[in-house]
């Protein structure tokens, strides 16, 4: 329960390999689907899944001119808005680090793309009407324990004209079925094109204040940061990122992996919260070549893509480099971050080609 | 790809936690369903889930007078079943162990209970008639990777008594849905009692042949063995075991508990694949008190058990113990196995009882 985590050298500790076990990657063979099926969408949860029936009501309070509560069942009653939205966990990537931030070890699998229906946070917005002085939207979920000593429910704030984008989902429903407890039955925020975090689950209230939300979650948690102290940047948009499925057929301990030469058709996703994908390169053994994009039909769903690698036998290192309209492009090596956010280095496999491969 | 893995001392390695990230546990807060939800359900992935398409007929081959082919369609038009089974990988709790065989690190969470859908495998094997000289049933999986240093298909075999059990399904739902890819679309075997590893997922072939079957997941992999080099006893039932739902509320990075004082329900589960669940205790701090069971209306599910805990101030540890009709019961330490195979051992959650928690 103490308010500070050592980093961690070298190898993982049990809590770690708890938190791993207990949370759960996108294996990443499920890079071959637009929309990743629900029960292997990426899950981050902090405490434990509330017992259903621990949110009866979603309450609007605090700024607003006609604070209202309402059911999952009212909500559904209003007009509907279905949104395809690719999500990351802020801290994808981390188990990468070292040294190391006591937390969820992501190695890379911390990514999804789903389609969430709900009433857009602007419709709710509108009918409390946010009073003149009301600058910050508060998020709170039903989800409660301890995170650095502090006791609390797991809560975020946006900034009132964030809250009103018009994508901002209230959701119910995750591929056309009820939300599930673990994704935040029965009420969930959904933040497009922002890591994880933003996306509150078991939505029990929004508050309208005046003040940056000071809650731990908001205000101490989800920085950038190079050294402790530091006030930090916070964690907002995802960064520009990319995956490919890999190819052949893995060992099942090392998941390195195994393949016959000849053309092999590679192909992955790539993303990112600031700008539309402008451009995927496949890299063999550090050489780089364009991929081909496929038509990005859905703005805030991960772009697909594919290109061919003429395999020859021997050993080689696969990685994949995507860049944005804005010009962001994925670095070679991990951004140094005290916590293990924003890890969007390329990713790095290791494929053993040989005749013998089926 | 080598065909030996060294036991690992120590902290968790890069490989483990990889696994760890990519399988699934199921978050012990979950059991306090009776079915798991869907997506909740732990998930032992060998190899990579297929593609869609990849099992285009399920086979039924080898020492049969009528060997035939069949579609999933096909086969939903036979007479179903529905069976409620309790599964656990077999490696659960190897996580544990100290030396740590290479492998999934579950600590305990690699259990789930299901509702599975399926034509009895007894149809299917009366149909093709087994030749007089058929003993034993091989599953052959469309996974396919390396271990130990050997390339294969994911396959398994049962007696062919064991496979005439009228409980052991080819199912082609969970839940009353469609199997999902990562639980085996279209089709899988379902033998109740029995470690998750006989429930050939992807099932593509069904094999009567006259000789025990010599596949490496069957007749090298999953034995338990004291030290290396043994023949070893195989994998079958699941032993006997329980877990409870860890009260209070967690800190996020231990998961260590905290609770206020006062009465607390405790509840939780427990299995085991010889016999059904004749008693379970509750421990506090060592101290065994008789659980409540709840009927048991499934024979091949878990057990539901609840009992008081007076909480006072102080830290404490709360275990679990069960005991089967046959008289097996759990051990206080985990049982030496050198692949760790089978951990039972008692559960052991450690709560911090004070009077400012909520």
């Amino acid at each position: 329960m103490s308010g500070r985590r050592a980093p961690i050298a070298g190898r993982y500790t049990a809590e770690e390999v708890g938190l791993a076990a207990r949370n759960r990657g996108m294996p990443l063979e499920a890079l071959r689907y637009d929309v990743t099926p629900a029960g292997l969408h990426y899950l981050l949860i902090h405490f434990d899944i509330p017992e259903a029936g621990a949110v009866p009501r979603l309450e609007l309070r605090g700024l607003f001119h006609k604070p209202f509560a309402v059911s999952a069942e009212e909500l559904q009653a209003l007009p509907a808005r279905t949104v395809r939205v690719t999500m990351e966990c802020a801290g994808n990537g981390r188990g990468q680090l070292a040294p190391r931030y006591p937390s969820v070890p992501w190695l890379e699998e911390g990514v999804s793309t789903a389609e969430w229906t709900g009433v857009p946070l602007a419709t709710l917005l509108a009918r409390a009407q946010p009073r003149a002085e009301a600058r910050h939207i508060v998020f709170r979920g039903a989800d409660r324990g301890f995170d650095r000593g502090v006791e609390h429910d797991f809560a975020r704030s946006l900034g009132l004209a964030e809250a009103m984008r018009e994508d901002v989902l209230v959701a119910y429903a995750m591929q056309g079925a009820p939300l599930s407890p673990q994704h935040g039955a029965p009420l969930r925020l959904v933040v497009p094109r922002w890591y994880g975090m933003a996306s509150v689950k078991w939505l029990c209230a929004i508050e309208a204040i005046d003040r940056p939300f000071d809650g731990l979650q908001q205000a101490r948690s989800y920085h950038f940061r190079r050294e402790s102290g530091e006030p930090g940047e916070p964690c907002t948009l995802m960064r520009v990122n990319s995956l490919m499925a890999p190819p052949g057929i893995p060992d099942f301990y090392s998941r390195k992996r195994s393949a016959p030469p000849g053309n092999v058709t590679i192909r992955g996703r790539a993303w990112s919260g600031s700008a539309p994908i402008a451009r995927v390169e496949l890299g063999i053994d550090g050489s780089w070549t364009v991929a081909t994009l496929e038509p990005a039909a859905h703005a805030h769903a991960w772009t697909a893509w594919h290109a061919t690698w003429q395999a020859t036998p021997g050993e080689h290192e696969l990685s994949c480099r995507a860049t944005d309209a804005s010009g962001n492009t994925q670095p070679l090596e991990p951004p140094w971050d005290l916590s293990g956010f924003g890890n969007n280095a390329i990713q790095r496999i290791h494929v053993s080609v040989n005749a013998a491969a089926r």
